[in-house]
């Protein structure tokens, strides 16, 4: 297997896009990662593309083509995928990419992520995105994945401590990242009074445990490592890439406070990069919820279990802290769109390598890690980058 | 790159499953097939998936995990990916199944495709097929898949000559082929009088012209060619696999009497390969609408632009003629699960090439082809199996 860099990478902004269309999206994005690569739409030898539920938001099917037609990469016929596991569309998206560029099939590979949700009501885009857990087991009896990750989170409380302020403070701290971040969706910083005082949604979750509805897409360009450093001087290598499944209702699973998806993915990506959690100076991690992040950080193994709560609310994972997370704002601040999610983590981690996250960089960032959840956690994806 | 054998194919009966669930259909194809390749669960390292439309049929994305977990395959934490690609979800699903063996990620490997439509209405069902279409330049306006086809149909005849009986003789002709097949959907056979007298959905296409709305799964195992030689006398190797993209919409493309995107994908396997039409036994292709098999006849160059009208009508593509198509029945008779088309089409002809396709074999067959269309031909994946 050839070792993959990434040579591009680029991001719309995160929101209620109402002038942008899925195809717009997904255009504007890939486009955008190409001139970061100095590449032209010839060079593209083949397309993936993370989205989780176009059918239900914009009734339209077919999404690799589609975006492949409107991105003029149709016209020399080059494959193109569409990639679906929830939330986590996005990380499987970019493993295929990655095999197919590992693998020697493909030199030059556009990944993509995009997700067009406000087409359709809020209760609509709420619905939706429950069908990442289990319809017939879940979410037909009424369960959302806000209420299945309050199971979590109160699970979390009654078996260590972890407290309403050591989740808000998850909430105030993403937020405090993601105003640095010009394509964040929310640029508003909270307090963790604003944060408690918030509206319930499933408790312990209020309304700013939870991240936000949004439009959003994000592409990455792919080559092999030797074809990069003819590109570029500062080529960002792909160390680590892997994925896992388990269960897809919660209820199945060996525990409440912890996703083994997580912790079978990233054993593997440490595996294959010779990593360990303690080489990583940066992560951005699913805090689709507030517990997400926490849990994230136990199952990394940056803490024991029970541990992870105290993190944010001492500042060791904020800018400046020992070890940032979710710089970009994460999903919480930067915005949610679910085929994206995957895809944005590594757009702001490969800008932190680079040295060009403006106002929110972390220094003497050399080795970044991301975690992307689909649905509870039935799919994560790890991927561990590197500068050259 | 390794040469990547199927080792086990198996496929459920399509129709109307009233009694199977998405999950049901998954698992009972996926259990079948390691048993046709005397493997365990356990042997599986990672789960493809080709599915269309869940989100719209039964409310579930997220189907990889879905499918993984209940075939109890998510223990482990296997890499479990949905593909979607309209119709051609199946074939596209298979692609990155051969990538992963091909490329040494994986050596034991298993894909399926699955579809469970028949839970919505018929006309809820036949809309969201045509979210395989463009939704803002055809279906907004009105436009069905079998509306688009309809164009294709008569400008054939137009610019050829082909007639409504040419196009009735597939229809004929795969019925024939599906009435010797246990697992079609339908068994009745035609008579061209009675395909002509049909109702009419999109003139020049009929009632029976069109495939129906089906529930059904299909699942493969994919291997080494070298442990599938320790494991079988007789592995079938994929010696081409390929995919190629169009535009979206019908009205961007070149023609409306060619799929280009059939011609590149064709042009890719046939050169992996090292084989041409001419080394081909037997086809498995899209017969969607009758037209179809006709336009994917021409393209894959087995006669002349203009010709394939003639080679149903002749005899040429029946079982017991020079070149059968669609022994299983095709998408007409068998039926065709969007997701699980791509699959079942490689099933046949796995079936064929093992001398098992009881009823319906075809004499000394070692070379075999499958043609996967999404939507109007957005998408092709072609497939070309040999005998080891």
């Amino acid at each position: 297997m050839r070792d993959v860099a990434i040579i591009g990478a680029a991001m719309t902004k995160f929101g209620e896009l109402w002038d942008s269309s899925l195809r717009d999206i997904g255009m504007e994005s890939g486009m955008r990662a190409l001139m970061d690569a100095r590449l032209e739409t010839e060079d593209v030898q083949a397309l993936f593309l993370g989205n989780m539920s176009a059918g239900r938001f914009i009734q339209q099917e077919h999404i690799g083509a589609l975006i492949a037609d409107h991105a003029g990469l149709a016209d020399r016929g080059i494959p193109a995928t569409r990639v679906e596991a929830g939330g986590a569309s996005g990380g499987l998206a970019l493993h295929q990419a990655f095999t197919a560029v590992a693998s020697g099939l493909h030199d030059v590979v556009m990944v993509g992520g995009a997700e067009k949700m406000t087409d359709v009501s809020d209760a609509d885009a709420e619905e939706t995105m429950s069908f990442a857990a289990d319809q017939e087991w879940e979410v037909f009896f009424g369960a959302s994945l806000a209420s299945l990750y309050a199971l979590m989170a109160r699970r979390h409380m009654h078996e260590y401590g972890t407290t309403p302020e050591q989740l808000a403070h998850v909430a105030v701290k993403n937020h405090e990242h993601g105003s640095a971040n010009p394509n964040a969706q929310f640029k508003n910083k909270l307090r963790v009074e604003q944060v408690l005082g918030a509206g319930r949604v499933a408790e312990p979750l209020g309304m700013l445990d939870c991240s936000p509805i949004s439009d959003g897409g994000a592409a990455l360009v792919l080559t092999t490592l030797e074809r990069a450093k003819e590109l570029t001087d500062s080529p960002v290598v792909i160390t680590g890439s892997a994925q896992a499944s388990d269960t897809l209702a919660l209820h199945d699973r060996w525990s409440l406070t912890s996703q083994r998806a997580t912790r079978t993915a990233a054993q593997r990506a440490f595996a294959q990069s010779g990593r360990s959690i303690d080489d990583v100076d940066l992560m951005e991690l699913n805090d689709g919820f507030t517990i997400g992040e926490i849990i994230a950080l136990e199952d990394l193994g940056m803490v024991e279990p029970g541990q992870g709560g105290r993190l944010a609310e001492e500042g060791v994972t904020a800018l400046g802290g020992e070890r940032p997370v979710n710089t970009s704002g994460g999903l919480k601040a930067r915005g949610n769109p679910p085929g994206a999610t995957g895809i944005a983590q590594v757009v702001e981690v490969y800008d932190q390598l680079l040295g060009r996250a403006d106002g929110r960089q972390v220094e003497d960032a050399r080795i970044g890690l991301t975690q992307n959840v689909g649905g509870t956690g039935a799919t994560v994806s790890v991927h561990i980058l590197e500068v050259a």
